[in-house]
């Protein structure tokens, strides 16, 4: 029953935005407008994006829900629909800067509680480098949030590599959560895009990270992925197959596909005690970590109660409670 | 170590095509050409789009490999990429009719070893529903082999509820496989896109055919989904989540997702004992059925084997070597 989880999972979204202060015409630029008591809307291009509660800016907030939830730490990470890969180089780094100072800020209300994963502007590399070393030697961020891929380009894509190579080398953890995903032209119905793909965007950028050969090249990679990668555990066994199989791929990467999936960390986004098991039983018990999703409708807001229902001995359960994200994170 | 099981998804891909006979110009309509030994290359507009074993198309190569398989009998399917939803209507069902006798002609070689799930032109649901009616009327079929999505466009998309209704009307068995699979764009590397991105696009497809409904208005629709439907075992407890959370998802689905996707039958081509036991553990021990996709390389040649290493009981091994693909064909 201690409150020692560590959540490496959770959002941000500011109060307030300034306003739009560029040159460009038409600008998705986000704004925020009152919404019912405790909430705002995200407004984009005019329309509501998302209506979010107050702990999605308010420290206090945060603070208050995370004794229920028996969470020591939150690592805060922007809603990643803020993340702005879409906009022009000029105006994604202001907003980006906005957003990492608005975290630093709620950091600054609790040290102790909070640690940051900020955004970068991944659409241009140097850029998105230059963000990051800020972050971590001016804010004291423990790394980023990045998403599943960059404007439909996978985050396994070469062109990307330089970017982790930085990551690697200041030890920086990086966060990859899934955005935009691929087959939303493929689903129906009531429910929304996040619900149904996620877990298989998730899926396509953690084994690209695999099969383009990052993960290999960069072994000291700190790297997560959100929704316990999605369809990831179901799909290895499938990927291993195909290394075994098919000479190219086999070729081209010196170990299983295995080897390199059990090096990363993911979280236990899953909502299902067996899903849990699965996820661990797949990458490791070492590999995964407390993930909330907080403060959004999507989320699990007893993390620790799902994971407790899945029945690991005292020693796994501490580990993701705790160890595996003081691992990830660098604390 | 009875030769009891049935295989539910093994492909066909005839020896020769009948030249094209229509009126179109640059029409993908596939040839076959010589390879090395025992094997044939599948020719689709001018370029080798896959080579294939003699036992694509020879009942008799098929019934000497059943033997180490340890498969009694095999449900013949079309190669996927034959489905032809992307050709002109009268060229597809020139295409589709003979790939369907094809089968039939294999089936007659040994008619206790092998059922049918011919192909039908399912970009028109009218035509769909007569090649369909023929297959189970003339040909003996026990159903029908489709795509996750027709030319982009959702299963789950009402547009397409006629069909299932007819299938589940005349007790026509409805098996999906992934084809052309989302995030095709957001690979990366030497790994093959079936390898990749099947198990996203068919967990896309049978999440459709719940959040759209489909399958809760047709509750005795028999259909079965590729590759254990991929990503959805742990996508599901999401889509449950959603449904209690988010009002529009509930009020669209009088149960919750789980209900439906425990009606749905699954291969267990997961290639890993551990993911088997966790499919069951998703879907139900009563739907998962035995699928080694014969005669491809990304196919599992032990498929009894694999199972037999997920350690469940008598009971439970014998519902999925024979006894639910029994009830999913309607044998």
């Amino acid at each position: 029953m201690m409150n020692d989880s560590i959540d490496i999972h959770t959002h941000v979204v500011p109060e307030n935005f300034p306003a739009y202060a560029g040159n460009g015409a038409n600008v998705p630029w986000p704004s925020m407008a009152p919404a019912h008591a405790c909430h705002r809307h995200v407004m984009i291009s005019g329309k509501v994006y998302r209506t979010v509660a107050d702990g999605s800016w308010s420290a206090a907030r945060r603070l208050e829900n995370m004794g229920p939830m028996r969470v020591a730490r939150q690592a805060l990470s922007p809603m990643p629909e803020l993340l702005s890969y879409w906009l022009a180089l000029e105006d994604a780094r202001a907003l980006i800067r906005y957003l990492n100072e608005q975290i630093a800020a709620m950091i600054a209300a609790a040290p102790e509680r909070f640690v940051g994963l900020g955004a970068v502007p991944l659409q241009d590399v140097d850029s998105a480098i230059r963000e990051l070393e800020y972050m971590l030697r001016e804010l004291k961020f423990c790394g980023v949030e990045i998403a599943s891929h960059v404007n439909g380009v996978s985050i396994g894509d070469a062109r990307f590599e330089p970017f982790f190579a930085a990551a690697e080398d200041a030890g920086a953890a990086v966060f990859v959560h899934a955005l935009r995903p691929a087959g939303q032209d493929r689903i129906v119905g009531a429910f929304p895009e996040q619900a149904v793909c996620f877990p298989g965007d998730i899926a396509l950028a953690a084994a690209s990270m695999i099969t383009g050969g990052i993960a290999a090249r960069h072994p000291k990679l700190r790297i997560a992925f959100s929704h316990a990668g999605g369809g990831l555990a179901i799909l290895l066994p499938r990927l291993v197959h195909a290394w075994n199989k098919i000479s190219k791929a086999k070729e081209s990467l010196a170990e299983s596909p295995a080897t390199y999936a059990r090096r990363f960390f993911y979280d236990a986004l899953v909502f299902d005690p067996a899903a849990v098991r699965f996820v661990v039983e797949s990458f490791g018990s070492s590999q995964i970590c407390i993930g909330s999703d907080y403060p959004f409708n999507m989320g699990d807001l007893d993390p620790v109660g799902t994971l407790e229902k899945a029945g690991f001995d005292a020693g796994v359960l501490a580990a993701i409670r705790s160890g595996n994200a003081k691992r990830f994170l660098g604390l």
